[in-house]
């Protein structure tokens, strides 16, 4: 039996016309970008060009790009540089966030003193507008906001926009985690005021192990990573050039194809939705899969039973891969602080994220499997 | 004309069959190494076979050896490590190190109030073990020694069992960047006491975007990028599968064949040499490369004329790819702090660097094309 992958939110394949894209830059086009001969700029040029597209995409300007090695990096990056260089004091962000920004956050207050606060969030997971000015308004220290674009468990989408305003009326620096977002949704960062956005390649179709750093070029933020001066002295560490190369190229398919793919895996995420409605008894769903939700995830709750208990290992001995929560949390038996923060119910959850690659037919048997099991 | 690659302490092109077994971790196998399905699993056991290889060529237990992004992060990684971690408030370093722990020690001093003190360093580029138990003896702070086992420019070697045995008896923790050397020479770390060791998959024949930081059990630091736990809560972001199962790859070629390669790129070193000492009249060459050297660098210097000035540009012009220090700082015109430190005689220097891939006949060539600029 075929494997069916639904964790697409945990990570996505390579789509082979990526891979073709970057195959001349692992055994031909090998040369250090940061060398001054020919063989040099071939491969730095293939960066410049990389840098380009991802900045064509967010409506940026080139200067505004930075590549790292993973979202993680860049979001380490956003938090640490408005702590040490541009004053913040004050972080405000959610319990619902990755934790690539909670234990970030974490160990600024541990260690550089600065103060946490945790905007109230809905039951399906919506940020309290409302509780972010009050908190803003009451603070007496300059802000960092941090609030991720769209929650990779549950899928309910933070309205950035309006958060860039209320953060502009108080002068706070904005940093949101656009991992899930980034190659799935329209970023337009030109029409609206934002300094910091993290992305991640291999969360659409690109490759692991690079990532993007977006930062507004009004303001300027130090180093994470020290050394050789590469990324125009913001990151340093010899280039990554086949990630690079092969991130642009995802990013710039996804941005080409978004409206049919997107339409194509919210079919598939509604026709699944449908399908557990009418055949699992008292199945429920986290989150706002009708609201304004990333229309790659289904975050289901199943009534708590002792077959409900061992869903995952039993969809995985049917090779169904799906997931507890978040990849990166999956192997800690601590359950999800996501589901915790917004949902104390009792029952089993189990995220269902879509691809391109997905179909029909594979909703279709994993609905008959879950059946079996339960 | 083909081009001749001279440029292999920059970066090294992958050997095509650490390609070959990168391959199927692209499209095929692209689970998420945490989730806990069988897919995941199969990305999980690549990982922790690549981390066993890692740890069987050095000597070292599998639990020392973590994934990182660069050889730059893993410096980053350790140095911030032991001065937040381990309480290091002097960091003792040299002036020729790479820019990944200079710059790194700068921004310590700068914000974190730690002293840095500088070992004195011969015209040929040791290391004055004299004068690193002199400053180690004189403190009075806890001591962080951060030393090169192989400069990157000059090549001259540190021998790090002596420095290894210096900081042992001063309780001073020891740093190597072993980046030139990890998969050029044998490093056995049950056989002396290093607390870190940081090294780089693309220097030798692996793929761009990942290092490794070794960590020795007796000690603990916090991570570097926080988030998600990976790399057993030390190095957070999804892991760099493809590159991972490429950096052990590589270094397992590179230490099943050492003997045999070694022996090989030291003779076209010791050939170029000999021939430009015959054809090209005043040359001379930086370091030490009858003595303690990398074999795989001749970093020469050329009588300062009209012609030597342009020599980078020429050789390029003739599809030669040298450089005239480190890849990193190439760019800039500010000129090599290594030359510097070591050598300030009026010269125009050229490194060149060999691997397994180059010939006797390119040797000849390049040879040729000099006398011809000249």
């Amino acid at each position: 039996m075929n494997r069916i992958y639904f964790d697409n939110t945990a990570t996505t394949a390579i789509d082979p016309a990526v891979f073709e894209e970057m195959k001349p830059y692992f055994t031909e086009k090998f040369g250090n970008p940061s060398s001054i001969y020919s063989y040099g700029r071939e491969t730095r040029l293939a960066i410049e060009n990389a840098r380009k597209t991802v900045a064509q995409v967010l409506h940026a300007h080139p200067s505004e790009i930075f590549f790292t090695s993973c979202g993680t990096e860049s979001t380490n990056t956003a938090l640490h540089g408005a702590v040490e260089d541009l004053g913040c004091r004050h972080i405000i962000t959610s319990p619902v966030e990755h934790h690539a920004t909670l234990h970030t956050v974490d160990y600024l207050v541990k260690t550089r003193g600065v103060k946490a606060s945790y905007v109230r969030v809905s039951p399906k997971g919506y940020i309290d507008l409302e509780d972010l000015e009050t908190i803003l308004e009451e603070s007496k220290e300059k802000c960092l906001v941090t609030l991720m674009h769209g929650n990779n468990e549950i899928g309910t989408r933070t309205d950035i926009k309006a958060v860039s305003e209320i953060c502009e009326k108080y002068k706070a620096i904005f940093h949101s985690d656009t991992v899930q977002t980034l190659g799935h949704f329209p970023i337009d960062v030109s029409s609206f005021k934002i300094h910091f956005l993290s992305g991640s390649a291999h969360k659409f179709h690109g490759p692991k192990g690079v990532g993007i750093l977006y930062v507004n070029r009004d303001i300027k933020i130090s180093p994470y990573l020290e050394g050789g001066g590469q990324e125009r002295e913001m990151r340093s560490g010899t280039e990554n050039v086949y990630g690079i190369v092969g991130l642009a190229k995802a990013l710039q398919m996804a941005s080409d194809n978004m409206e049919e793919d997107s339409g194509y895996i919210r079919g598939l995420r509604d026709y699944m939705k449908k399908k557990l409605e009418e055949g699992i008894p008292g199945v429920c769903f986290n989150g706002d899969p009708e609201g304004d939700s990333l229309y790659t995830v289904l975050s289901v709750g199943f009534p708590k039973t002792d077959k409900s208990d061992m869903l995952l290992f039993n969809l995985d001995l049917h090779h169904v891969c799906a997931s507890g929560g978040s990849a990166c949390s999956a192997g800690a038996l601590t359950g999800s602080h996501v589901i915790a923060a917004i949902h104390p119910k009792d029952q089993t959850t189990i995220r269902f994220s879509f691809s391109k690659f997905n179909t029909k037919e594979e909703v279709d048997q994993v609905i008959e499997i879950l059946k079996k099991i339960l």
